[in-house]
């Protein structure tokens, strides 16, 4: 089951050649794992920052960055789940437009406390949302070897 | 007359303290702008840059930042178009949540040539379009003092 | 007296016209802010933010962009305090390269605690930093009027 | 050899749990290759964008965050050219302070048109220097593989 949402290339999102600054797809894709939270698992992002002091930094990003989006496209960007450890979950996330890949990107977050910064467990109720998602997806709760 | 979005705060958004970073309130006026033309002024904003080279770059900005907006709130952004020079336009835009306005900002942007960088007359398709939206507005083709 | 550091216009400053995307000045500008705290003030302006939890956000902000700026130029930023009052100060920043100014702002900035969100009197050494920076701004202790 | 400047991190880069946002160490990284080009192998970068018309974007980036970075620190950047292809260059830059890796990251940066959007050789000048700055990397003239 893949999260699916698209989203319009701005002109504060484009360089001096006209084509999406790298790094912005990255905010991009930041936005779609609250919207994936919210919208999808049923886990309130802001409250999970905020409330519960819950985080979730990025460990490891992989990226292909294969044909330029321009100002006033929209791209769809998709997100997989495709590994649920104890700390951490392996995600892939895809932009594409008109049948073309524009970037595609595998992603390692995990769970920390914001308070002492260290990692967490994931807690019960999200680990429960996810595998809910993706029942397919091993839920080995051990952690990437890589 | 009124044009109106929603924009959902992001973690991106958001600084240290927890609130929008005040420059991203304008990143996301400009956003703002772009739906404007596209989905009811019904002008191409990228075609505009892209193909027609006129850019809408602003000369003047006034901002009054009330209250601050923290991750996860959905604010209305409101813009009325409040001058209709001969090659500039003055629009207010306003960000509101709750009953209350979060920030509240003029500006002025003036249509010019990308390719050689000089302010040009608002083309008449453009002019005819602004008129339509705000036909209360005075049309005076002449440029603001200020 | 003037604080004034030189920036680079950088490739991720600038968007598709070419040209430094108007919200990236902004945050130049906040960058200056913290470099005149450090630097000038000595007030170490993370720790304020960090461990004394006072914020200083902005509440007003006029700003007149007069002439682009392109990637590679060097802007100089100089920053003036305009004014000093209980419990916010009055900054103008202004940017300039080869003798002509790019664009200039006033900022109205208040210390509150990051705390409680409310607005505070400024702290008795940043005031003091203050003064000394400025002894002809008068030292009202009243906010603006505006 | 590697080519290294330090960076502050600033407010703006930090997000709401104090710490850099990662997608802003890639506008730091893709700064990093603009000095490098300009300071080191002595092409002037922006003249290679807006005269030339030689683009420079990403197709490949591997990055591993492996410590938080704080509001107020400085990290020095560290870039090395690891392979020097008929069209593309790939570099390490690794972002480190107190003895402590922040992270690290692969990019595979190909030399384009901006006209036609198609790679394009390195051209020669920066081929000589590029081989300059790194004398013992292979000048394959061959793509990468992966």
């Amino acid at each position: 089951m893949n999260f699916e949402r698209p989203v319009r290339i701005r002109f504060s999102h484009c360089d001096p050649a006209g084509i999406v600054f790298f790094p912005r797809y990255l905010v991009m894709t930041n936005a779609l794992v609250e919207d994936w939270f919210n919208e999808s698992l049923g886990i309130d992002y802001s409250a999970m920052i905020r409330t519960r002091r819950v985080g979730l930094p990025i460990v490891k990003l992989d990226c292909a960055f294969s044909k330029p989006s321009q100002m006033g496209e929209t791209i769809t960007l998709s997100l997989e789940l495709r590994r649920l450890g104890r700390r951490s979950v392996t995600i892939d996330v895809t932009g594409h437009a008109g049948g073309a890949t524009r970037f595609s990107t595998q992603q390692v977050l995990v769970t920390t406390s914001l308070d002492t910064g260290a990692s967490i467990d994931i807690p019960d109720d999200i680990r429960a949302a996810l595998a809910r998602f993706a029942p397919d997806v091993a839920d080995t709760k051990q952690e990437p070897q890589s």
